[in-house]
């Protein structure tokens, strides 16, 4: 499997991430093509003494990282990453890893 | 389900983080009770331009999250922290983030 981590830091309206999140971008990001699951972190993220707390992870899962990297070419993948781009402006508004990973 | 995700950067000697990792701290972990999976990245992982390369993401994976702050609470748990400051001695050297999550 291979999954998408996105981490977004404490936006400044929350309230309206919260909406555009639920309303907008998770049924966007359900369209895409190979999606097998997408996952939310509730809160509250625990992190070591020091550390900022996130505000929402999300994890999308798809087969592989060559589905992943199709599903963002297609245009329904173009209209996620617009929107994202919406939901986290600047560049340190989020954390993103792709990475296929294995059971030990 | 809870999950804790751990994010490494990469180490000054990564043989010896590989080693140590593969070989010492995941059999460690894998004795946490309560622990339901364990996946590790594999290589590449994918960031947006400009952003580095993490060297390893762990995650593992618990009923909930009152069970993940049991096993860390544990001679186990104890063992696997005091492993980890070994792998990741500086506070900068790693990410770490518990929460748990419900699929959208």
């Amino acid at each position: 499997m291979a999954r998408m981590v996105v981490i977004y830091r404490t936006p400044k309206d929350p309230e309206a991430f919260d909406a555009h999140y639920y309303e907008v971008h998770v049924p966007l990001a359900k369209k895409l093509p190979g999606l097998r699951k997408y996952e939310v972190s509730q809160r509250p993220i625990l992190t070591p003494a020091g550390d900022p707390e996130p505000y929402l992870i999300g994890t999308l899962y798809f087969d592989d990282l060559a589905s992943l990297r199709q599903a963002f070419a297609t245009p329904e993948g173009q209209a996620c990453a617009a929107d994202r781009r919406i939901l986290a402006p600047d560049n340190d508004d989020l954390q993103m890893y792709l990475f296929e990973e294995s059971e030990v």
